[in-house]
């Protein structure tokens, strides 16, 4: 006997209510480090409280679906709506980005209790007796919600970690972070990867889920191209930071160049001892810099200037994605609980993976894919009106959900954002 | 039988053991309705967060009398001496300023430890055998460090109050303040008392505590000049606003024109109600306004400009002292529990004080006396190092620790703060 | 009998000094209209004086091409070295960009002197004895050279017109302009053409000079577009003004409502009269907004804002160059003296031009195409350096020589400029 | 026979006319060794071209002697009237300081036939039948108008030296100015002078010119003090300098050490040479650092800076006032032709002379007189405006007109200025 319509649809409910859950628990246990006081301060304008994440996550669920979908909606409070908008100028004012550190009120405990209300909000919501329609709507509405709150755990992270670094104390978001194996093997030969070029297909087609700037799936023609087998490591970053890469204008782009004449002479966590040692900023406090992970929180300009030095360039985001596309979407993601990328077993080692440890910045800028429109309405501003300025990364890091990345998946960033967990790989052309 | 050296020195022991806990408690009951993140975020450079006033006041102690006179003496902890540094170079190198919200690190309850360990340090330090000369250099600096802590309960205050201010939800810090007197009789008239002028004398002398820059006493000139017998109230200033006061460039020195074009219209505080009713932010959230209370957070330019537009002026600090001099030390300071100024018995209605509710601006720069010089070292950096750009501000305020003030207290400020609980008082010059 | 190789030489000489001179003497009729207090002044960092440009390209020649060819080369002054050199690190430290306008000295007499000195040398150069080989080499850099020269011909009028702007006289670069024909026809309907999308190339190759970002030319893929036969006009740009199109945050991009919120709510040249008619500041002074010309002086943020109000996009320079590539190379360039956009004849009327009246912005980032690499030494930082953050434009402008442009052109400014004649073509995709 | 009133009239008519024309006359004088594109440009807000000195002198005259007393009165040009106002908002609206230099039209010489047409009308009033209460009316706007122009004159002067020092070819305003004379005996020591204090008189009163602030004439207290016969020469400012000066915070104010942190460590024209030796900036291009005369172009921080390591301090204005008053106003003025401080014959030399060659920082903030009231009308606006935020000079300078200054001259200027010629005098209190 077939299953009846209601078991199918309550199985889906199941599904969605406990994937549901293990994001949002998942965004508390983040928080447990931390003492009240690292979750209010806002350190620069480009990160954001803990709290603040906290309650914009909560805020998007009770905007988005709650608002739509439920009987006789209220909001949670009236003041909310502002304080936890973050640019979507289609649902109204926003609390200005860069005054969310003023924000001591509400206390933590009341940005808890209003994720618990949302939670049971969206649980009974997701309990109750929908149309497939409706349910359809919502459980698309409640995959963006997730992978949206996947981005802000992310992001909750690097922005504690630009926090702890400001502060001369410099303190551990955690004290048990496992500490790079001394023992590792230096990291293998790039292992070039030749590929003709021709017609390739790029971008997200079908079922699963995917932001709206990964498609349509389109066609685009390759030139040949070679793409190194694993990312750019410490060791190497290293010898074009000794080799002065940080003072040879002709390997910086002309803003990049700039950038460094404002002060910068190697990545923003690195830092000397008083021995002389080099040193990096982790999550798990001040530690000797590991030679053989992967360089992490360069930005473009410094990824670009790397690969001028190293006599590649970097790859373009359709090169990227057609060379990774036979790969595995494994490697070190949040899950792996060390935080820090490094050459873990499940990094594949010499097999070279194209995801984790650190996103990987392309040479492409940010653009929309031919044929390209945002989705009706206000969540159309979640991608497309940041396509301008920024450019295209890769692959995912340390910091990310394995749940939340994909092949096609493309994250974007200003060219001198430092704080995010980024590194690259070094591409050629072959003619 | 006189009483023996021992048990004088001891009651003089005794006395400042209480003086001191008395201060000290103070500062942390003022904490009481903050929660740890109104505790903790810096709203602008100016402003300091409520922990960091609480470490700060202790290092104080710390750095000034234990680091001297305690025998091994040894640091609480090697940061504090950075980060709790507020501009000492004498004594080292300073956290900046700018950067005090990002101290998430060292928490509350461990500055609430450094507390309780350097109180029961500078206790036991009171407590044992000194000579009669460190006993008294150990007095004088106790005096200068409980006067300087006074100081900054005032500034906990302010900055507590800015940074509610900038939040939306304009909360409280308290919710059981005192209203405004519904029924207190309009201010009486000015009042205005005439002097003669001559040769008089301002500037502290003898006994009692006094900061460095209100010595040495000293002669100066007075033209005949008359002065108001009370503040100018908030009805007084609210004429001058409606007036057109913010859009007429005659009535505003030059730097205060620009000021205003910055987009200043009435006083920080005072907001229009969406019924048109004109409101002010307190220390007990918004509230009506209170015209017949003295106005209060009007900047160096604003005070300027009203006493102009009353065809008056501000008087210089020797015309105040000398108007002041046979006035009580009394009014409407902290201990009322009121922490707003406002038309209460002991303001003395009609008989006017100089004293309390809010401080008075003169038309005095914070220059140094005639024979004036700082004292030796790091202490010497207290007030002599600001005696360039900022106005002299008398009287004390409703935020005023009734201990705190006297006649030839000097407070200064910028002219164009606006922060401090600042008010004013007209004069004239009779010739 | 054949024609001796001397004097076929001696033919390429001659050839190249008289384009040498042509382009030489444009620049200085250029400044016919202009007082020398005009050719000196520096209005904003983007924007340079007259002086400086007429020094700075004269610089070009002799750095780059007398400074490796000359026997016993011995630079013209020293100092010029470094005033004139504009952001080639390759040749040795600037001037700071945004302090041209300083340069009082040397006068406008010391740099025609030296633009006739440096004149006298590369004729001399050019009608010396050369190997073929280094004749050359001194022919492709003097193609540089010259082009180099006519795009700051360009930047002189779009730099003038800036600087006339702000002045409050509104003064006129020339009295004589041709205004606009007030009988023109309103321009016809957009004129969609259809392009079914596949492997085209793009890109310059061949004979012919070409700057290096154009090339290698190379296979793209594109997908089924339409384009407009001819650029929006003023008449619908003004209609989106009209429709509130700066006031509506859905049409523009994040960075653009930024930009939108510094207070723009029209181009910048357009301005209204005192009677509400729209005017528009021209080379030939304040004048009524000619409807029926394209629009110009928009920016990327403006372009592309308009583009989605009028429920179209930008072209991307794929779709622009492929749509472009069978249209003749013709229309309002500076040759025709109009030094405006606006429909004469030679702007092909309703057959459609791409060339000429305004640069058309496309959608797409200035990115390096697939093989591309910079030449070798300073030279290669004239364009490699910039591809990053700015947008290619098309099509040449009414101020730039029909000399000069081609179908493979790629000029690039900021998203946010606006002092260049850029105007829009819309596209659609078809899908 | 006593002389017929009209014949009186005439001459003070005459004299007018006589000194007008000598004023007027030196200020195109100083134009003489500039290029119009000297005359043209902005170097820094605070600074002025040449040509918007000669319009904006002018204008002073067209609108407070012509717009009031001429017959049927018509402005020269409607747009000079704002073009050249420069602060006076009781006149109408000013075009903006920072942006004075974007004028090239009016070009220089529309602005000296404006000067001509204007001459010619004042020198027409000036020689028309006017009332005894209207001549004396315009001989003191006259009287005004004459000294505000000198003051430009002055101004014109530094303005065009900060001109020249930032460009990199260092170019001389006159080659012929006579050097130092390196034969100069060092400075004398410092002569102090003793005064015993108690009341004393200052400020402006009787006949003859004074600006407003200069009274009213009134007592003051002195306590006794002693003052340096000379200023602080260059040697000794450079072993202030060699001492360790800029970097020793404790001889520096708090805004003063701020400043220094900006990245100063010598006076503003001071560099040392390729060789090491330590030259000077002047009128007369770079020169060698004259040891023996008075160190000129400091601020206010680095003279108070100066004065407490030299162990002792600035005068005060009424102190300087005081000592000065039995001294001849003489010394290096423009008259000289040195343009120069040093230490010519009619500086007195070891006599001592309080006036001339740089003007002399006081302690003293520029604050309004006991009874001070600014003139009715935008003339008020003239000194009145500014007393905030600056500190008063005294004594004047080598480029300074002898017939302008005076023993009450209160000259003003920010605590940051560094492009005036000013140096300083040591005093101490006693007691």
């Amino acid at each position: 006997m077939a299953p009846s319509h209601a078991s199918f649809s309550s199985s889906i409910h199941q599904h969605l209510i406990e994937r549901y859950r293990a994001v949002r628990d998942l965004t508390v246990r983040l928080c447990d480090p931390l003492s009240v006081e690292d979750m209010t301060v806002q350190v620069q304008p480009c990160a954001s409280p803990t709290k603040w994440h906290l309650a914009h996550t909560t805020w998007f669920y009770e905007t988005f679906i709650l608002c739509e979908h439920e009987n006789n909606f209220a909001p949670y409070s009236e003041g909310f709506c502002e304080l936890f908008n973050s640019y979507y100028q289609g649902i109204g004012p926003q609390h200005p980005r860069a005054w969310r550190g003023v924000l001591t009120r509400p206390g933590l405990g009341e940005v808890m209790a209003y994720r618990d209300v949302v939670d049971d909000r969206i649980t009974a919501l997701l309990g109750s007796r929908l149309s497939e329609r409706v349910l359809e709507h919502i459980r698309e509405l409640l995959m963006l919600g997730l992978n949206h709150e996947q981005q802000h755990q992310e992001l909750l992270l690097t922005d504690i970690k630009l926090l702890f670094n400001t502060n001369p104390l410099k303190p551990a978001y955690r004290d048990d972070l496992e500490s790079a194996d001394a023992a590792a093997p230096a990291p293998c030969d790039h292992g070039w990867r030749q590929f003709d070029g021709g017609i390739v297909e790029m971008g997200h087609a079908g079922e699963g889920f995917a932001y709206d700037n990964e498609g349509p799936r389109h066609r685009r023609f390759l030139e040949p191209f070679e793409i190194a087998q694993r990312p750019v490591s410490n060791a190497e970053y290293l010898a074009f930071v000794n080799d002065g890469g940080y003072r040879r204008h002709e390997l910086w782009l002309y803003a990049g160049w700039t950038w460094v004449n404002e002060g910068h002479a190697h990545p923003i966590y690195w830092c000397k001892s008083a021995a002389g040692e080099w040193q990096e900023f982790t999550l798990g406090g001040m530690r000797p810099l590991d030679l053989s992970a992967p360089v992490s929180h360069v930005n473009f300009f410094e990824a670009d200037a790397y690969a001028r030095w190293a006599e590649a360039r970097l790859p373009t985001e359709v090169e990227w994605e057609h060379a990774a596309s036979t790969m595995p979407v494994r490697g070190n993601f949040v899950e792996s609980g060390r935080l820090h990328p490094g050459t873990a077993a499940n990094d594949d080692g010499d097999t070279g993976s194209f995801f984790g440890s650190a996103w990987e910045w392309t040479r492409s800028a940010h653009e929309p894919y031919p044929g390209y429109s945002p989705p009706a309405g206000a969540i159309g501003e979640y991608n497309g009106k940041f396509m301008c300025g920024s450019f295209v990364l890769r692959g995912g890091s340390c910091l990310t959900s394995e749940s939340h990345i994909r092949l096609t998946y493309r994250n974007f960033f200003d060219p001198a954002a430092q704080w995010q967990c980024t590194g690259l790989r070094l591409a050629r052309s072959l003619r």
